[in-house]
């Protein structure tokens, strides 16, 4: 586990999410405020910059401008290849925004490569807020150390989702008797996208359109589990079979 | 996913926790108060009873005498045999204690026996309400359709937990080069004993004490995981080990 302040016993060093690195010599404005009015850095200090792409910087603050920190050349100090696998959830929100909140963030922890939201039948959340949510996930990928954030896109209608193509893709799906689990169900090493539904479920007829467009059913096993927890188990299931 | 709410168009029976129900003929002061307050059942209506020892009950509201509600003869509707096997969590709180509040729900949700707290040298908190955690766990417990109550306990101490005997011991060890993750370690159909230790980690000393005592390391991936999301990745984990 680690620290998430800096204290006097742990002068890790600062990590900021800096996407156009190597274009820019500024730290957007909410990254330029949490530099200088939060950790209260200071010019010569060294940082690091994470490109959210897979590359890490480190630099030195060169000047701090009103509301804006400049920092000085790049130089890399840790690359992460594209993974072998990538995982793309698919979720009708839930109510409580909270706790799409931390799904994004847990999900952000393991390690995701696109959350995206859509509008079903049952939805009980017909608008989403993305903004939130993209700060969750650039907060959670400097907490874990992982180089790719998420990509956050929605709200997508079911339709758009449905008719997707390419990858292996994956729907949870409550039946009885049960289909497999997900790790019985999906291949290693695929880009995966993989659907949540509401908590009042997909209609009959939202199902057999996923069917009809070759989405493969898998089970979450016997609990009934919130929405939420149903993304994350996804996400960290995914994991678990892509380990060597 | 499911519905939480009783509403017009998803009438199911609400279900309460009854450690006691074989007994006892009452809900608990807590219980009575959301059958007839907050869902505002009334004589005759079916409930469902949860011992949280594996036994689900069909019963019916027999009285609402103040503050207290009546049940009638207990049918027994669901029954589950112990599980071949238990897992139990030993976690070093976190200082937010919304954050160990999911960590008890989600564990709840996928199905968990015991969760346990300790305090260690870099433990963030000395001291912990046990109250709030157990009403979580209930919630979950009703939620997800689980049988099985998690015992919550602590704060116990580093050595009461080190010193601890039987069953698959393991630690969630940061290490470079990095041990083997939980899967790779951990034998199926065991009774689990898993740590996690504080956001400042465990000391050098507490490490070898942990060793010294037959504590088995295992890696928790690359990614740096809070302590909660540690948690709830053990215990999905341990249920996709023991998948069939």
């Amino acid at each position: 586990m680690m620290r998430t302040r800096r204290t006097k016993t742990n002068m890790s060093i600062a990590v900021f999410y800096a996407p156009n690195a190597k274009d820019s010599s500024y730290l957007s404005e909410e990254e330029s405020f949490h530099a200088s009015k939060v950790l209260r850095l200071r010019v010569g200090e060294v940082i690091h910059l994470l490109d959210g792409r897979g590359k890490k910087f480190a630099s030195k603050i060169t000047a701090i401008e009103g509301k804006k920190v400049a920092f000085g050349t790049l130089a890399l100090i840790e690359t992460e290849p594209e993974p072998a696998f990538t995982i793309h959830l698919y979720v009708a929100p839930t109510k409580q925004m909270e706790r799409m909140e931390w799904m994004v963030e847990k999900c952000g922890e393991f390690g995701i490569h696109g959350i995206h939201f859509f509008a079903s039948k049952n939805s009980e959340r017909k608008e989403i807020k993305l903004q939130r949510l993209e700060k969750t996930a650039i907060s959670a990928l400097k907490q874990s150390k992982n180089l790719y954030l998420p990509e956050i896109t929605g709200l997508h209608t079911f339709k758009e989702v449905a008719e997707k193509e390419g990858g292996e893709k994956l729907f949870a799906f409550i039946s009885n008797p049960p289909v497999n689990v997900l790790t019985k169900v999906a291949s290693k090493d695929q880009e995966y996208h993989v659907i949540v539904g509401p908590e009042g479920d997909f209609t009959a007829e939202e199902s057999a359109i996923l069917k009809n467009n070759h989405w493969k059913p898998f089970s979450l096993g016997k609990p009934i589990l919130r929405t939420e927890t149903a993304g994350i188990a996804i996400c960290h299931a995914l994991h678990i079979l892509n380990i060597d």
